[in-house]
């Protein structure tokens, strides 16, 4: 591959939300979208078997994923597109990897730190409720990366640690058995402010206060009146600071619908109608993908094929490098 | 598969020396001789990982492993034996498995605890030289036996918890998604009296005491001329109590040959008549494997086939039951 690689992996823990759409794949489709790179996508099942032990949930979040990536444009036959689990090369390579990382580097991990904090906050033994998945994710991750020489890994500011890893691990394994693994570099994904749930704080399912990507007009118009908004009467001023409907809007409006409604805003207008223009931004933008989620879904057979083909062309990929990693340590 | 699998793992961690011969591989291959079980026996290349990280030692190791057993015995025809880097199946189960593994377990693992023991005698931080390999392969190790459905697993009293870990995760993975997974039991291997090195303590690699099993007669000779005696006269009467060469002698000996030396012990018999004895029955009982193993090691390209037919016959039973696994964590 001559183009450079830029990879994304999406963790397949839940039904998407609006919150996931705005922070992390409409970003990452803008991506996709540039025909510079050599796109990687895949869904980051075996991750996701960390939390998700479930087996239905397990596999429907994975469709949900796919669908929900297929519904918005991730255009297959431009990107490499597959399900983590397809590709058994990333599992030699964890094992691999594993061999020459250090379990201090594992110690200070952000996601395994975060939970011995919890389990010494409530007062439990640090390594309570922690499987060996959640400890050794960060060497799955950094398989998933050096196997495929990604050179660019968009992430949020609170995942520069994966990459860095990464990096980390490429430079032991190749001070150990010689120049092999490409370094990736991460690229921090443009700011987009943080999109409000239901409740006002960031929409989060760990907040139970989330709007799913594609709800369905009647239950979608339902939830955004649900949004809490102040007692202030149709008539008086508004200010559009810190109100969750008009950060909603901002996201799925045109530049010029949000003036108009900062004038609104301004002048007066009733929560309802506000929430009403939310509701019609929101349905406007996603009408058409919602179709095609729907559509997907009920053609489950589909989405495995097309993940199928995806992942035949990430093997051709993950075995040639495994066989030059595989030689470099002996095998 | 109707007969009871057993499963034995060999570690390609350094050419194997007699103490390994009398401890390890004469009691395996007596079992593998039995009809009545399904041998499966393989070389734990990547466990060696560990810690062999020169590419042309870790190579050779697994080579020296496979020779020595092909040449003392162990029929292809009728064992299953294969290298474990050709089974990528077991990656991908160890994965699956860590995902059910509490990190508590992993923190009183046997290797792990002596590795921060000798840290903290040292001084150093408890993680100090401690990779992710090390630190998890109790996983791998139960990947290896779990996958293969094994019934019993002939180990060392120092090698029991292996097997523990391995029904323990077992049991995590059948209570959290259906019961899957063949609970495993250990064999205690028949009680063999420590084989003593060259200088009288327990014949190990890391003494630097070892005889290499299939050394040249020469350098055979040479090395038993170097076990430590005391200075008595030939004449004097010497004690079988606590003499490397006898207890060397016992284990390659037949039981009139050993009531023989123990007579000429009591009446009087030179040290360096007994090195001679010592020498002739040990090339006696190896001179043929010897013959074997040099013409393996001059054919490495039979080597490769045998492994990856063993491989292949490995994959067919591994592919099988990850099927059944994947199925039941919803893939």
């Amino acid at each position: 591959m001559t183009k450079p690689v830029v990879l994304t992996g999406i963790k397949s823990t839940g039904t998407p939300h609006l919150g996931n759409y705005i922070g992390a794949i409409k970003p990452a489709l803008r991506m996709a979208a540039s025909a510079e790179n050599q796109g990687i996508y895949f869904i980051a099942d075996y991750h996701a078997l960390n939390s998700v032990q479930d087996p239905v949930l397990f596999r429907q979040y994975a469709y949900e994923i796919a669908a929900t990536w297929l519904a918005l444009g991730l255009n297959p036959e431009e990107v490499i597109f597959y399900r983590q689990s397809d590709v058994p090369e990333l599992m030699e390579l964890h094992w691999i990897l594993s061999c020459v990382a250090p379990k201090g580097l594992m110690n200070r991990a952000h996601a395994y730190k975060a939970a011995v904090d919890r389990n010494s906050t409530e007062g439990l033994d640090k390594d309570h409720g922690v499987n060996m998945g959640l400890f050794s994710y960060p060497i799955l991750m950094a398989a998933d990366i050096l196997l495929f020489q990604s050179d660019k890994v968009p992430v949020g500011k609170d995942q520069i640690q994966h990459v860095e890893y990464a990096r980390d691990l490429a430079e032991y394994f190749n001070r150990t058995f010689g120049d092999t693994l490409k370094l990736p570099e991460y690229v921090i994904q443009e700011e987009t402010e943080l999109l409000p749930g239901l409740d006002g704080r960031k929409m989060s399912k760990s907040y139970g206060n989330t709007i799913s990507l594609f709800e369905e007009p009647a239950r979608l118009r339902k939830l955004i009146n649900k949004i809490k908004t102040d007692s202030s009467a149709p008539s008086e001023p508004k200010d559009p600071h810190g109100s969750t409907l008009f950060q909603l809007y901002k996201e799925f409006a045109s530049t010029e619908e949000i003036d108009l409604l900062r004038e609104k805003y301004k002048s007066g207008i009733g929560w309802g109608d506000v929430k009403k223009e939310v509701f019609l931004v929101i349905d406007r933008e996603l009408a058409e993908a919602r179709q095609k989620y729907r559509e997907l879904l009920d053609n489950k057979e589909l989405i495995d094929q097309i993940l199928e083909s995806g992942a035949a062309k990430a093997r051709i990929l993950a075995k040639a490098e495994l066989v030059k990693i595989k030689k470099s340590i002996g095998l």
